[in-house]
């Protein structure tokens, strides 16, 4: 294994939480039912209940393109079509899965120029052609919460485009992945940034929050949820010793852990940006409101700290690179990297 | 967490190993990037080219489902097909994913009667109407190893299958859940009872011999690779914290664990079919050569045993279970099970 | 072109019918909306409901494999199936359509010996695992009328069918390629043999009886028909000149054509077979209901008859050949065959 | 029948041009091999050889929606893209097929403001992220000529995005669904305006300029028409009367029926666009380069013309409509329609 090194370059470089694997450790004793019929998933499916509400229906999954792709498959019809920000995962980071397993056009908006946030006005227009054969028909409009520039939509925000999509008779989703540390940002809970807030269908994130790996797909209207053990097993995500994927759920939602692991992702990002402002030749380019810094910096220091730390170069023309953290960054880390981001521009300014 | 309870339902019923789970943990610490971009896991995978020979390609994915299907989408272009046995996992337990999400029609023939066996005098005829733009194109032989009847492939029955399928110009994939269960039985490598023997596409299976998750598609021809990577994040099957994966099948292949675990279950599933063959009124029905067992008894017995111990009623008009034994039946969990049955069989014996 | 040639290959080797050619030349005057939102579209559409019942709805497509397919897309929701007989044209001659662009995997079963027809005792066993996310789930049984085989469904035969397939709330579908061929043996109306016998959801055959080209899925459910426009148009089926399918149609249904092109296949078939009645060597294999004579003769015989007549070989092995009729087979036709085959068989017998 | 009524919404909204009627009439004898399998089908192939170059192969095809998705088809693995613009038919008018049939993305450019066209500047940036396991690769570079802008591509503009494509190893599509007009327009061979410009596949329009039905996807690299026979049978395209479809090419590659229907409906758009410069009120918004005006007009004298005339409406909010010429769009068409708006205009003026 590599030398243990800590980076920047996602929350998914990230290690598991000591609580999740003992979670599953706790749970890897007798014999379970295959496939989440056992009874310790369904008490875990129950615990989602009761965090986001009656009639809520959890779906555990492998993964967030697994999510979102399931999530894509319950919405739509053959015909119908999803409406999102063309910087959304959905749009550039899932090798084509929506159209090419899902078979869902997306119709993509130019997110707002800084924060890449959906907004009614950007979103009604692709309400159209409503009744056009020859057109996609709009069905679902779908937000990343937090975006994938690391902004976060507040309830308000969100619940304007669910006013929106319910208004024409269509479904809000959110892309979740980094739900924890969207409503960690926000100081609420889980439900008062999703269903309470309109959101009719999430893809639930842990995997960038403490988990081995898992996601899940949380469908507030059980009418939505039809079908949908024959669409999660057809879409590959069913997965057969359950118990232990229930197991890194249950342990997120026990003890505050999934607030705890946002909270210090969050918390980091915002000292790593605090300590950037003093740095001639940096400049932030996003609102640092989750854990994730969006920032320009000259490109020699950049390839220089590439030799010390992992990061993302993000937009290469404009030097524009993204240093995320995550649950198990440290202020030390923070530190070093700090660090050495300094050694990195001192030749640059000289 | 339901109680310990230990039963012959199905192998991935099992626990994970404690070699697994500490492997998972040894890996726990640092930074990795994700999706196989790091060291420890291109260490894996060389270890697999090791274990089956140069050139190999080895895609870790979630589950067995997934590693079908990626297989079918590796090896078969939008107008070919997949011959299987009509009682193949590919055929009968997979949703429909072959088809909604590869969209590979099968073209199924019934296997033996008693093993479920393919062999060439029953796939050649499926090998038919080659240029006929009418008919989907034959592409691909799948079999199963260790069966679903839980019967074991010799090496010179996959040659056989593995000849008739390249002197046609067709692929030779195997079916591997059970792969590690057939080698024990076949006393074999698990190279010999593979590439060795003509397979030139593998689902390796790892959750039902003692993994937490995970599977992997191993392919020996390099050119069948290309594209593995887009085809597999495509497919819902990229993980994002692989390292987790990688050090699963890393203590797999480590001081012969595949071969301890299976030669386990192989070894309770002879130990169980051998205390059958005193017990009046059962009847083993197909040769037990892994791990598992079917057999025949009376349907009272059947209903009393099944509130003691979990399995399934494989085949309810005729009777038919399945008992299947996995790496942590111990002899005792045999001694139990073959107790009760006995006590279930008694009142209808007298 | 090629000269004048009569053959028995298939009725899609025959002749536009003069009053459909007319019928399109009758409405190619002044422009129409395209797509079928012009008002004679409209008539023939309001046709349809007339001669099959109200509520029926009609949507034209291109042919037989699109009528199929799209009655599949309108029927199944993603995990769900069709059951066929195995010698279904959609399992054996639409080039994996149905997997591959309607995703929908299909459950066969063998039809009955001779006359390759489903029976209720024959669909029961497929109506299975219902409930199961493991397994597909059947949701429309699906038979041709006529069969592949030549042989005709009776009303009684339909109804339970369809009496089976509803009382597990599964949907039946008719492939009417040659329903007409049906209808005139059965001496019934169209609407007899399917809505009234019970069928939900029709492809109704144009082309192989005189039609340029074209066919059209009738769906008596309006609750069914929903999407389908968009279904049509996504499916590669909205033609653009709609009035010139439309006129095609309307051609069909007046002065009974459908049933005169009908009745003259069918008894051309009859005369055919009863003339082979006489035939030393040849041997008659299926009942003769509709237009196609099934028959064994010698290979050497066969050879040489392909020398003078074109028509396929059905059963290499068994040495058995299908003759089809068409609506523009003649007396004379049939005559000079019979003549050809006595001449073709002599040598054989000498 | 609707009463005949000229328009100007579409040049499918056209009827059939009588040599094609006829070239249908004369091939309507004696019984023809279907599927293309008969002398005259191929001897039309050939003839598309002999106007496109040696080694072209050509595939009939129904509509232009089955010539673009079975290109996608035959172009892209399911991981790869197509770019086009984003008013690209493909993007817009295919109901979603492309996604949901053919399983492709399209990356999409904002074409030129005015013209619609792609250039090499639109297209460079989205020939991103190669290699890249998360993001579709790019295969395809696909335009319309003419654009449903109405615009021209002129061949020095092709051949730069065809050094593009090919320089990066992708392919260059046309959709030429009025590639007719374009040529008529340049004043240039079929040939010339696409293979010899360096297009490799062709989506080649009949319906729109004349035919009754059809389109041909003709492929001029034999290597990408691999498998091409399975692909269009399988996408619901392979027509079995194929002879009549053969025939109607035949007919629009004789005497130049092509390039008359062509030039008569460009001359009637120039002549339109002509006699509406004099108009105050209207405002010509495109260039007019084909058969098609694009132009604003007040919403009442639009409203009054729409009770008179056929057209569509093309941006309704900035009052701008969309007049189409067809093969059969007579002088007397276009003066009637200028003193109709004429007419509808003097209100408003007023």
């Amino acid at each position: 294994m590599s030398a243990p090194r800590r980076g920047f370059s996602s929350d998914n470089a990230a290690t598991i939480h000591p609580e999740v694997l003992a979670a599953i450790a706790a749970v890897n004793r007798g014999h379970a039912f295959g496939y989440g019929h056992d009874d310790y998933t369904r008490s875990v499916e129950a615990r989602f209940a009761r965090e986001f509400g009656d009639g809520t229906r959890t779906f555990f999954v492998f993964n967030g393109t697994g999510a979102n792709v399931l999530s894509l498959r319950a919405a739509c019809r053959p015909w119908e079509a999803a409406i999102c920000a063309d910087t959304a995962h959905l749009n550039v980071d899932e090798g084509g899965a929506p159209e090419a397993i899902a078979g869902v056009k997306l119709l993509c908006a130019s997110g707002q120029v800084h924060d890449g946030k959906l907004t009614p006005a950007l979103v009604a227009p692709l309400i159209a052609r409503v009744g056009d054969e020859h057109a996609v028909q709009p069905r679902v409009v779908s937000i990343s919460q937090s975006t994938e520039l690391g902004t976060v939509y507040s309830v308000p925000e969100i619940r304007a485009l669910a006013d929106l999509a319910h208004g024409h008779g269509l479904l809000l989703h959110m892309d979740g992945a980094r739900l924890a540390n969207a409503a960690a940002a926000l100081d609420l809970t889980l439900r008062e940034v999703t269903v309470d807030a309109g959101v009719d269908l999430l893809s639930f994130g842990g995997t960038k929050n403490g988990l081995l790996f898992g996601e899940a797909v949380v469908v507030f209207d059980p009418a939505l949820a039809e079908g949908m053990e024959y669409l999660r097993k057809q879409s590959l995500q069913l997965a057969s010793k359950m118990r232990f994927l229930a197991a890194q759920f249950d342990a997120l939602l026990s003890d505050g852990l999934w607030l705890r692991g946002a909270r210090q992702a969050n918390a980091m990002a915002a000292r790593l940006a605090s300590a950037l402002r003093d740095l001639p030749g940096v400049q932030i380019t996003r609102p640092v409101q989750a854990n994730t810094v969006f920032a320009t910096l000259p490109a020699a220091a950049r390839d220089a700290l590439l030799q010390r730390f992992d990061f993302y170069s993000w937009d290469e023309a404009a030097g524009e690179v993204r240093w995320m953290c995550s649950w198990d960054t440290t202020e030390e880390d923070v530190e070093a990297f700090v660090t050495a981001l300094r050694d990195c521009l001192a030749p640059v300014e000289a």
